[in-house]
């Protein structure tokens, strides 16, 4: 026998990578945090003894969901404004807020009340773009989440930094702190083609050229930024961006609502990454992805919330069955992103647009342990013909029981271990007491 | 101090009804069976002296669910299978499961499943159409869920009836039991255009003008189906049905995705009502109904999930977040179907359609005290700058904490009264699993 940490033993486990897409009656074994062995139950009862073992006996076991774009301080603005047009949404609504009441108590107290959300619903890692990357950076390696921390970049001053330049820096500083953490990346985070001029987009994809950063930004997000760039600058903001360097395998562009054919074969040939964020584009009506015609041409597709401002829940359950169901109406065609595809995209597609599926994403020996466990014992799945299926048309988050990050267990039936939810809702419920709507 | 049987204290009433969309720290007063009055909590601590009296600190209470299109039957055949286009999904896994499967018990246990999953949604009453009607009807009533039940009629046999006339004598007989239930009542439910004839509908339609009973039928789902009609008999199936006299106020037409502009002029003219189906017709990629144009036109719209074996889920809080969110993306206006308007399309319209708005549908004096109570609590709606935005965008089914139906308690902190849940989810997996797939 050989001694472990911890064995999980589980009704189905769901690898994402591999052969068979379910595993019947199979065990998960974990060794100082990585996964060490997936083998049959009976095996595992005879090779391995650890010292915690569980018993699953009507749950799923699969990679911790990848949330590709969120903006986790923001979710203090949960519901704050709806139902209007995404200019007078952001110009009358989040923009004076967020110049309001953005500042370090605000985005640590966002981003635990967001990781919170995040982890019960099964969430492991986070993309994440806002200001005070540093705060952010520390509130998820606190409580052992994994995270790719955006080091924001804009030409306007905001609380974070007054120009480009200052952005940039600050950023590498954050960068250099997490550089050797095992559950913190960086990447660097140009808001947006129109928030960002030509000298400034040179310097980090020199930089992210250099240190092979991931470069996360929102790209076409509505067919408004698309006309306004043509009419103003004379090209499409994707053309502004190949011809400063940046569609590369760094690039991870979120949205991407507006797309030509020759566009998507550009992002193919480049080997770049597209975050679907299905909610938010439906939500503030930014337009369909096609992403019936990115699968096909091969491009790597994650899944993204967005902000709670525009979703309005970072849940990675209800983005995964958006976005299968959104495909099929979007391209007419009910075989697109079938079930297990929406889970992968949901997973190991996000670590391979952060660059690291080497550590996350899949559950394969040698990556770290991070694993949830989803229950389908309760009558809203009865009956289960598919596991996989269920996972993606049926399951809620509240299903997910237990997290594990890194082979840490940071979910036990439901209850946070590294967090406090009391402190964070009463905190969250002050803080929104002060706000006049 | 007047003398009644329930009182139920709440932090918001959402009413539906009336000119304030969200009465905070509001009571409701129940009175054999029916809501007697809404009124600020202070004031109704003085006038009324309650059997039973309960405070919802941290939740709002609003009208059940409707469920404007299900097949409760076919729960049981919830995932069966998926990702496959419409056509083979019903030729080669559907339908040959119904021939191999259907019968009483099927129905019995499939309704039962259906119900169980519904009540703990919120959802109190559900307008059905399926094979064995009698026992759809002697189950809701049995358990004290209120069921608009469809008279189901074909021109092909199947397990409930021979050929139409025989449909339609067998309904009959179920709408005279039922015909003085208060949670009961009927409509005649000619399943499509394209499975029943001329002269059944002509039949159905003399019936429903004399007993003044809606007319539930699945019409222009698929472009598929609209061009079959036009390519076999020439016409469009609205056409038909308007040569028929079925265009009326007794139309209640589910999902409704191919309209041209003058087929939408008819059916406002007519007051006919549509339910939508959002996911269903996403998941079979049945194409997008035209929400916002309906709505404009002064339709009524209801809310559907379709079955479980196109969904998955028969989740109305699911289904009306995703009708507000897919109704801006395809219409491209963010301001389409804001929040207290799809509120309204899962409640009071469902019962306008169903012919049902003076018994329930809204919180009113006279009506049914039809209610659920929706908690906030939760760190995924923290925190909460309006109710009605939370209860579309945020909130999970798993929220609804209590349900009445006419006064009934028949959901008391997520424990089903009435309906023992451990049996079902036995007995639904004992069935599963003599299927084989």
């Amino acid at each position: 026998m050989k001694n472990i940490d911890t064995l999980l033993h589980a009704r189905w486990i769901i690898p994402i990578e591999g052969e068979r897409h379910c595993l019947p009656d199979h065990s998960l074994a974990i060794h100082e945090g990585h996964i060490l062995d997936i083998l049959p139950t009976d095996k595992a009862r005879e090779i391995y003894q650890a010292e915690t073992e569980i018993y699953y006996a009507q749950h799923a076991l699969m990679p911790g969901l990848i949330n590709a774009h969120t903006h986790a301080g923001m979710n203090l603005f949960r519901g704050l404004a709806d139902d209007l047009p995404l200019m007078d949404w952001l110009n009358h609504h989040i923009w004076p807020a967020e110049k309001q009441w953005v500042n370090e108590e605000f985005v640590q107290l966002g981003t635990e009340l967001a990781c919170a959300e995040m982890l019960r619903g099964g969430t492991t890692c986070f993309n994440d773009m806002y200001y005070f990357p540093d705060i952010a950076a520390r509130v998820a390696s606190k409580i052992g989440m994994r995270a790719s921390i955006g080091l924001i970049a804009l030409d306007f001053p905001t609380i974070w930094a007054r120009d480009a330049d200052e952005y940039i820096d600050k950023g590498l500083i954050v960068h250099d702190e997490y550089r050797s953490n095992e559950l913190i990346s960086t990447t660097f985070a140009p808001h947006a083609p129109y928030t960002i001029s030509d000298e400034p987009l040179q310097k980090i994809r020199m930089l992210a050229d250099e240190l092979d950063m991931p470069i996360h930004m929102h790209i076409h997000e509505t067919a408004h930024e698309v006309k306004e760039a043509v009419d103003t600058l004379g090209e499409r903001p994707l053309q502004r961006l190949d011809n400063l360097g940046l569609i590369s395998p760094n690039l991870v562009a979120a949205h991407m609502t507006q797309l030509l054919t020759e566009e998507i074969e550009l992002l193919a040939a480049a080997n770049s990454h597209i975050v679907h964020c299905p909610k938010s584009n439906l939500k503030l009506a930014s337009g369909f992805c096609p992403v019936k015609q990115l699968l096909d041409a091969g491009i790597n597709v994650a899944l993204g919330t967005d902000s709670a401002s525009s979703n309005n829940s970072l849940d990675m359950f209800d983005e995964m069955k958006t976005a299968a169901l959104l495909a099929k109406g979007v391209s007419g065609d009910a075989t697109t992103l079938p079930a297990h595809q929406a889970l992968t995209m949901a997973t190991l597609n996000g670590a391979r647009a952060l660059g690291i599926d080497d550590k996350t994403g899949s559950l394969a020996p040698g990556k770290y342990a991070d694993v949830i466990a989803v229950e389908f014992s309760n009558i809203e799945n009865t009956p289960v013909y598919d596991p996989i299926s269920h996972l993606v048309y049926c399951c809620s988050r509240e299903q997910v029981t237990d997290v594990w990050i890194a082979g840490r267990h940071i979910m036990k039936n439901r209850s946070l271990t590294t967090l406090d939810i009391e402190r964070i809702k009463q905190a969250a419920n002050a803080f929104s007491d002060q706000v006049i709507l």
